[in-house]
């Protein structure tokens, strides 16, 4: 093949809020196979809020981008070669192990196969990927959504929030949107949402969380961290669960602490639970939760935004479009 | 009867740090009973932090002293008179609804009998009473400690922090206590705890914490917040639980919001659980606990200090001694 590989790699380490001239693209040879790998080409590419971590130059859940390095990502691509028995030329796999580039060399044992039965091929980079897994899951080890519940889920039009609000109102929860814009709380409500609190247009953000869940909040979905957090944790029930789940209202202040009201006497007033989740930890359960949601999804129970950009030369725009809310739903990039 | 009850009310609500103004004693006359109540003489007096919450203007997790009202607050009472049947005079009972004054007329089935043979009669105000019922029974909930855990305790020779770093030697965990003296450390040395930080002496305790707890810290029975939360946030392991107890640091600003460093992004990094913890809500579990713990100190695994001061006029200074970290052991009042 003399075809070329089209990688962005690292340019340097953002200070503060990423930009364009964080990343640099270049064009590579295509790796060359080792027994038990497959070359994958990417059809979709995924931007998701905790790649802000990875580039960060502190220390971090999983291991950083070095300056130069291609950029780590998710993708859904096709198999073009294969050494691996289980793989042939023309199937379909996701990986987070792709990275931001038209080729990759991925080791067969660690992908997962796309079943286009189950819904469309960029799915699996969203509500049956990372993002649905994510929102499933971590509701049922940490939300425990009892009949009744307030939920409250912020950047509630995002990949994880929108699964959420949904999950939460098949469990019998009240959900409760908080997002950047009329536009997105309007198909929030849609998509089954009950109320809906555009955070850039509440002058009290904690009167209006208030309002919202008169009785408390029992279960908070934290995608954001930053102000909407803040407002939640003044609105707390007794028994509450807060899901760390996300901090993207840190992306632009990532190498600084985040300063300001600490809320550990409304922890213990409300013998509130605050518990960070991480889907990789929970590797064994994806199986029988993409299955679930395939069939809620098949049921017209789940429904799905996704945001679709074309061409690889966009995947910077798109990263900085999920760091500052100008996406509208699971941010993809089609290749 | 003509004896007089001497009472301490609530002067005024304090602004920070309570001080002798905030409280005033009045005689009053003895309470009548009514049917199913017991007339008790209080012989030993408990104060515990939770009271610098019930003493102030804001909400809390329970119902507030008023200006005039007798200061709520446990304590081991001899029954002088009785309209229930389980009750006769010269029984001994404990109970957290006493409150700051002589004699004090409760609902007879609302008390715990105190029996001589377990421990001294103070103890149901300290390791058989709600500062031991706290430490073991959140260290099961909550702590859940493994073999190997590392175990933080700030406030580590106080009423709760005493039991809980011998519990967690016994749980097979590594204990390090943090106190206010060398003093202090040297007498939780003494029972068990492997490492002592003295806070006051530590220039970095963030670096004193990493020091102490190499491969970072499992468990954090936090009964402070303030400074110490801080070091000790700084230095999860993952899947850390953190115990929010107390914040009695916070006792000379409860009426101000707690501004500092935030630590979502450590709790999502370490995947850490942080929950509040209120013993009132797990009565059921009293009786084995309280078993439990006196079984422990019964074959010499669990050894307790007591900070006794003598007449029911030193109650206020004894409640300003547990917020300013004056007293060693748990804080009782000999009447």
């Amino acid at each position: 093949m003399t075809e070329r590989n089209r990688c962005w790699v690292l340019a340097e380490h953002p200070d503060g809020m990423p930009d364009l001239s964080n990343f640099r693209m270049e064009e590579r040879a295509l790796p060359i196979l080792e027994e038990g790998q497959v070359l994958g080409k990417s059809r979709w590419l995924s931007v998701d809020p905790y790649m802000r971590g990875r580039i960060s130059k502190q220390a971090n859940y999983a291991g950083g981008v070095s300056i130069g390095e291609v950029m780590h990502g998710a993708a859904v691509a096709e198999v073009i070669d294969s050494r691996h028995p289980d793989w042939k030329p023309g199937d379909l796999f996701e990986t987070i192990g792709f990275g931001w580039q038209d080729y990759a060399a991925v080791d067969g044992d660690a992908l997962t196969r796309v079943d286009p039965e189950l819904g469309p091929e960029h799915a699996w980079l969203s509500y049956l990927g990372m993002p649905g897994l994510t929102a499933l899951i971590a509701l049922e080890l940490i939300g425990q959504i009892k009949q009744g519940d307030t939920v409250v889920v912020s950047a509630a039009s995002g990949a994880v929030g929108q699964v959420v609000g949904q999950i939460a109102k098949i469990m019998g929860g009240n959900a409760v949107a908080v997002a950047s814009s009329q536009e997105k709380l309007d198909w929030c409500r849609e998509i089954g949402f009950d109320v809906g609190i555009n955070y850039r247009e509440e002058p009290d953000l904690k009167a209006a969380i208030a309002h919202a869940c008169p009785t408390g909040v029992d279960v908070f979905f934290d995608n954001t961290a930053g102000p909407i957090h803040d407002a939640v944790m003044n609105n707390l029930a007794v028994g509450a669960r807060i899901i760390i789940c996300g901090t993207i209202s840190l992306a632009g202040q990532f190498e600084k602490p985040d300063m300001g009201e600490r809320f550990l006497r409304k922890i213990l007033v409300a013998r509130a639970r605050m518990e960070g989740f991480l889907i990789f930890d929970h590797l064994d359960k994806y199986d029988a939760a993409r299955r679930q949601l395939a069939l809620w999804a098949s049921a017209g129970m789940l429904q799905f935004k996704t945001d679709i950009l074309d061409g690889i030369e966009s995947m910077p725009q798109a990263f900085i479009n999920i760091l500052t809310s100008k996406n509208f739903g699971k941010q993809v990039v089609r290749i």
